[in-house]
């Protein structure tokens, strides 16, 4: 029987542990194809590179392990490969691991989040992970056991067509168990940080706290992570709002 | 009474003809805000600039309308205006009118749909608007009594907490009617074109075509377009599939 084909992308580089610790859990079960960004690229949510060419580097040719880095966004780096690099379409693509949390509303900015929704727009199953760890050294090992089983689940069960899983890990040793999860509402505050530059005009840094509007809510993933339990939230590519979309039909428009 | 205050960004850039016709449209109506990217930021989608900081330039001071550019991506701007620049909350976010469609998927690429999807992270109606047409010269006109006539209703009847509308018009001079809609699956497809460099390199340029997976589902924006009809698209923040969230309660994790 051929092994799976498991197509990694991330946001932090190809060079990030925590990718190198995606590998490692994931070779022994499939052939695994990478293709990350060249640098980090924390931030890009689903952003792609329109006005610039993208080109990719040949890092790795092994049997059962191929790694690319490219120099676009994720988003770009997972197209690319369905597009241009791949042979077959892969059984899975899967993002991360994440360093720092990707829960809440945090699922639109992170671009591994959105390398993985690419991987559910081209219609393959998705997973993303995450450690809510920002650490560079951060330590993984602690999340293997539950990174095999989720991936082995998805591959034996798939996913509904849309729809991909989103999973993020509280940065302890013994986790509470897994809970299945809504996306909390939260909220940026105290975003940025004004500064002076030599020149004398402002500059801003984005920084910040997110903030949970749902702190007593106990379906969601922050409510979750708060008390060590793993989060996985399922998350869908159609953003229509049902009911406000039967509200409208009253409007006058 | 005061006059409701909009903040105003795009992706097209603070020059591009279809803010100009946004504000226009919207000038008689309310005090305008504006801060839009310093070029063109197409294809941002809710991407931040995290690595660097950004900076914004003041252009016009005016009774009623401000405009700033601003170094960073359509949801920098929003949230550098929400943070640091507006005096009070703004009453509603407009992103556009876009250059070019951003109905089915093209939502989660969109950078104008980024700056409206920031406005609805923070509490506050929002409504996106794209002509399909990308011509840096397209004619907006036939548009304006619809963007009045919309932003004029959610000033009024205001949006649920966490949903924006995706308004889309067809690229013709007489519309069919408008159209309460879901967002259509589509995929892009024949993505990249290979070229090679001057030092021999190969590199991709992202191009292709979006192909809509649903031609003949009445209920989609991707359906109300090609016949000429306005597309209202609801969209929600909170992306977690409720149904999958379900059926993941019997898996065993």
């Amino acid at each position: 029987m051929m092994r799976p084909l498991l197509l990694i992308s991330n946001d932090d580089g190809v060079e990030a542990k925590g990718l190198q610790a995606l590998i490692e859990m994931l070779s022994s079960k499939a052939d695994l194809f990478i293709v990350a960004p060249d640098r980090p690229r924390s931030g890009s949510g689903c952003s792609l590179t329109s006005v610039l060419p993208i080109k990719q580097t040949l890092l790795e040719a092994g049997s059962g392990l191929t790694i690319y880095a490219c120099s676009g966004t994720p988003a770009d780096c997972v197209k690319l490969a369905l597009d241009q690099l791949l042979q077959r379409q892969p059984d899975l693509v899967v993002g991360g691991i994440n360093h720092g949390g990707n829960a809440s509303v945090n699922i639109h900015y992170s671009g591994t989040i959105g390398a993985v929704k690419e991987g559910v727009l081209h219609g393959i199953p998705s997973i993303a992970f995450s450690l809510m760890d920002h650490d560079l050294d951060a330590d993984f090992s602690a999340l293997c056991p539950y990174v095999q089983r989720i991936t082995q689940n998805v591959l034996d069960k798939s996913l509904p067509y849309g729809s991909c899983l989103n999973v993020n890990f509280p940065a302890v040793k013994e986790f509470a168990g897994v809970k299945i999860c809504r996306m909390a509402y939260s909220c940026w505050q105290e975003e940025y940080m004004p500064c002076e530059s030599p020149q004398g005009g402002h500059y801003y840094w984005l920084g910040g706290e997110c903030v949970n509007d749902e702190p007593d809510e106990e379906d969601t993933d922050s409510w979750a992570l708060e008390r060590d339990y793993i989060a996985i939230t399922p998350i869908r590519i159609d953003e229509t709002d049902y009911d406000l979309k039967e509200t409208l039909n009253d409007w006058e428009l």
